[in-house]
């Protein structure tokens, strides 16, 4: 019977069948190792030349890398190891090329990224994809059970969500047409039919920019809620990331342990998660040395000084509303500030950006006015606000982000299996 | 407490609050019904001029459609109706405009399609949405459930997926760029990573044909699995549809009977799906009286005419080669035939097109070559030949023609939030 790599523990002591391609391969005199990469993870196998005999014993030394095998044998767990190993008696091997590119010297990220499709076979790429996998479904499982429906957006549009730069222009049967940013708006259209919404989907940003943390395409997980106000949409968040992170700790415990990632380190405590001022967020920067003048976004480096200070997701609220987005709603108390809310990722920075959304239509009038958009594009989003407009509220969650988080990674393109970046659309 | 028209049913006798928006009233005399639409689906609510004042009575009247409403009063459950209603003791209500623009009256689809945003209020749309969510979810949880792994492919590719035509193309910071047709590609080199992928996400074909069952922009769900065949394929796709649509079922049974759907037609009995060879088919269709010449594929008209015969959804098998993608595996007892198969719901065509791919380096670039392709632009893809190539299959479901099927919706256009037409990318 074939089996997972990751069920041979179940094993010990019988006899079963793996199924996957030959990752690495090591001949010691009279044995050899070889590596096996199924779908779920590798094991070991063991080759013993007297129990194979002289000729399959040499053939097996002479496979290629990456060459589909069917290995059976014994299970057996070596002393004072926690992995078993497979103590090989059969060997069927298919072909494969001898030239394997990718070896265990180091190389360069653009010689990976131009051969991504097969960098992606490398055991941990295919472990970050596994929790990619997890985390995408983790989330749309908790949605869907707290009553979300799901809404997908439209990709082309023929706006901009927040303003014309950083769109991807597309020719639409010979007009202009744009990439969606965001799901955002097409969402609050959602909640009025459909009370709690969400999206999962790619999102583009044609920003020119090259960093550890930028992608122009993503993915996003977008959830919309009626009824909803800024301290509900964080108190949602908490329970929703808790639940997500849990999920995914508990699915993919032998992945994240073989990327050195812990995984109880995604399991947080009772504590609620901090809620931080915008304005206190200056007075601790300022103690750290860093001074953000008021009503400055922070930058990467101020996030991440300010995200080394905790354990566990942190909101940084109450944003000056000039370096929120046109359609916030602002404070009543203090009309300078935004019922807008960041949630950072401990170490590492923003990984959601929410809010309550502004349901007054003169006053959301006045704002797109205010930012120069063009009131004839966003009619449709102002009939939202004439029509049944209720409090709501609602966030998004960069895919790719939080699994930079979830997997310590340094690098946002290991956090997709095909990144873009703006160098970069091949394979 | 605040709960749904679905639950209502529980409450029978007591006491419950609904919040939603009005969707309709209509007085007589010293009684007037109102309807409320809130999340999940509608409830009446009867409101006596007795029990709530002259004052309040008078208001409530005087309420424009789309009115938020939070209701509380009695529920019960008349005598011989199946759907409780709540009798009306008090009403809060919020503002909205007097001239809501969706009326009872016949509007025309270009009315309706430019209102969209609002549209999708009416209780039809909000009960197809409902019925859409439960799908995708099906369909992701099924997948997750039997090992696979979700995998996002790119959106943005620089060249095409079957051909350079019916491609939307892009300024990608002043290169031209595609947008994807179809994660398949992509999903063939993740199964050498995670032998079992799937995608769901949107695809891109830039088709100017104007017809009841096309989008531009349509949502896919593509599953890829390494080791299994043709045959395989075919069985996992009916395990596949027999778990989601009975799923479906469950979950929304109330919006499918609103639709006029009985939930147990999704639900089917214990005999195999047909699976019929293209040669069969043609036989079918001539003593029907429609002749399809050898190695034409079926039309919509051919499909619609051979669906209409059965009650499950059946499977067409063996497509002569010259009608199918460049990339299929040929049947080895007769070349001229492709290792692919099409899946069409009762009564209405093509729901599904799946196949096992090639797998031979050789063969496959001899096809790349014969399609008059760049073997530059594929060599990515025979890298998947080349290193550790097994038999593979996969299969593509549009989750709007399968929509078209489970709510029995003439038009596409009700199947998504937003279409996208040759003629429509707003609102």
């Amino acid at each position: 019977m074939i089996i997972h790599t990751t069920r041979l523990k179940e094993r010990v002591g019988g006899e079963a069948s793996l199924r996957g391609w030959l990752v690495s391969k090591q001949a010691r005199g009279q044995v050899a190792f070889l590596t096996l990469r199924d779908g779920e993870g590798t094991a070991q196998l063991v080759c013993e030349r007297a129990a194979l005999g002289d000729e399959a014993f040499e053939a097996l030394k002479a496979l290629p890398l990456e060459a589909p095998i069917l290995a059976t044998g014994l299970v057996r767990l070596p002393e004072g190891r926690d992995r078993p190993e497979l103590a090989l008696r059969e060997l069927e091997a298919g072909p494969s090329a001898p030239d394997w590119p990718i070896g265990r010297k180091e190389h360069g990220p653009d010689f990976l990224m131009e051969r991504r499709h097969l960098w992606i076979r490398a055991p941990r790429q295919a472990a970050i994809l596994r929790i990619r996998s997890s985390l995408e479904f983790a989330c749309v499982e908790f949605l869907h059970r707290e009553g979300f429906h799901r809404f997908d957006a439209p990709l082309v549009t023929p706006t901009a969500c927040e303003g014309t730069t950083e769109l991807f222009e597309l020719d639409y049967f010979g007009k202009a047409a744009y990439l969606s940013q965001s799901a955002q708006l097409y969402a609050e259209a959602g909640i009025a039919a459909l009370e709690r919404v969400y999206s999962l989907g790619p999102c583009f940003r044609a920003e020119k920019s090259v960093t550890r943390r930028h992608l122009t395409e993503f993915w996003g997980v977008e959830p919309e809620m009626a009824h909803v106000d800024a301290v509900g949409n964080m108190a949602f968040q908490e329970r929703f990331i808790r639940a997500v992170l849990r999920k995914v700790a508990e699915e993919r415990e032998g992945d994240l342990a073989f990327l050195g990632r812990d995984p109880e380190s995604l399991v947080f405590g009772p504590e609620p998660f901090p809620v931080l001022l915008y304005d206190e967020v200056l007075e601790r920067l300022s103690r750290q040395g860093r001074e953000v003048p008021w009503g400055e976004d922070l930058s990467v480096e101020d996030e991440e000084a300010l995200a080394a200070g905790f354990a566990t997701p942190f909101f940084v609220y109450k944003y000056p509303v000039k370096c929120r987005a046109f359609y916030i709603e602002p404070d009543p108390a203090d009309p300078r500030l935004a019922l807008s809310s960041d949630c950072l990722a401990p170490g590492l920075g923003e990984i959601i950006t929410g809010g309550q959304r502004a349901s007054d239509h003169d006053f959301l009038k006045s704002r797109i006015v205010e930012h120069g958009l063009s009131l004839d594009d966003f009619a449709w989003y102002l009939d939202l606000r004439r029509y049944g407009s209720v409090t709501h509220s609602g966030f998004g969650m960069g895919i790719e982000r939080m699994l930079r988080f979830v997997c310590g990674l340094r690098h946002i393109r290991e956090a997709i299996p095909f990144a873009r970046t703006p160098q970069r659309i091949a394979p």
